[in-house]
């Protein structure tokens, strides 16, 4: 017999404001994410001090998912050059599935227009972790311009992930050879 | 003596629409939009059929600034890749004015969540044209996929849009370089 562990509220909570926002956007009423929850609003209330606080911790939970599914494992024994490609093999992966619609942190910040929200700055903080990996990777397969090369391939992991939301491109034979043209030129082999 | 002409309350209206979407976002209320229109609802509703209708007017109205304000003039006599590289530094120079929120066609896009909505389909329209443009020069370039070319110079137009309408990027010695590593990749020299 196996026992299942029923989601807590708060879990339930966050499940909710995670996928209808990723659904619908960050306008979403509480009404409508406690009644997906099955919650109350004093329920709510009881756990989140508002609907942006909620917000905010649904994105900082999928944080560690969305960096494993995107970056490779530690020391994998693979070049910084497969490493980066890995990432961007990943998005093209992702941007197949039917209920993708681009990287919900990017969407979030263009939602909110306001960087001081402390959704943005979770949303900030999350892809400063991939430029941080982008850096080190391209530091460490000899990039003339590190940063720069950082910089170009998020450009092109948003711009990517934006344009397969909307349905612009489905990046089918698209992102690979964006990023190895990238490296090409910084000199990354 | 100059003649001024009073701007109609369609005009208005439109330009209230363009303004507070792209500050904002799209769930702006009817109300904002007719006060900062100076416009009554009842009169809006005789203009337009829904806030969705003005929505959709207003965007299109952009359109030919929005292509005038990135693509160089016909028959320049200037290359198809410096005609390619004018765009991305018109990227660069409207991304550095303070009150630059990124691409207005692509922010509707993530923000309906809706790739059938009236508005959206006129923003996918007018993307459609950039993305024809950059078709058609990297062919006269002598591209090896033109095809490729423009899905990737598309990718950095909305990557470098996003991204520094997220104030993540200021795009400062960014897209140039960017776009240049690409053509060099298609061999368009």
């Amino acid at each position: 017999m196996t026992t299942q562990v029923k989601p807590s509220s708060r879990e339930r909570l966050l499940e909710a404001a995670a996928t209808l926002t990723y659904q619908g956007g960050v306008n979403i009423g509480i009404e409508a994410l406690c009644k997906a929850a099955g919650v109350s609003k004093r329920s709510m209330y009881q756990l989140f001090e508002s609907k942006d606080d909620l917000l905010t911790a649904s994105l900082q939970e999928r944080a560690a998912a969305f960096v494993a599914g995107l970056l490779p494992a530690a020391d994998d024994g693979r070049s910084p050059r497969e490493r980066i490609l890995h990432v961007f093999e990943q998005v093209e992966l992702q941007a197949g599935a039917p209920e993708f619609h681009g990287c919900r942190y990017l969407a979030v910040q263009i939602e909110l227009k306001d960087q001081n929200h402390p959704a943005s700055q979770v949303a900030h903080r999350i892809k400063a972790k991939l430029t941080s990996f982008f850096r080190s990777e391209a530091e460490q397969g000899g990039a003339r311009d590190p940063d720069l090369t950082a910089r170009q391939l998020m450009v092109v992991f948003d711009g990517a992930s934006a344009r397969a939301g909307i349905q612009a491109d489905n990046l089918t034979g698209l992102v690979t050879p964006t990023a190895e043209a990238l490296l090409d030129a910084a000199g990354i082999r």
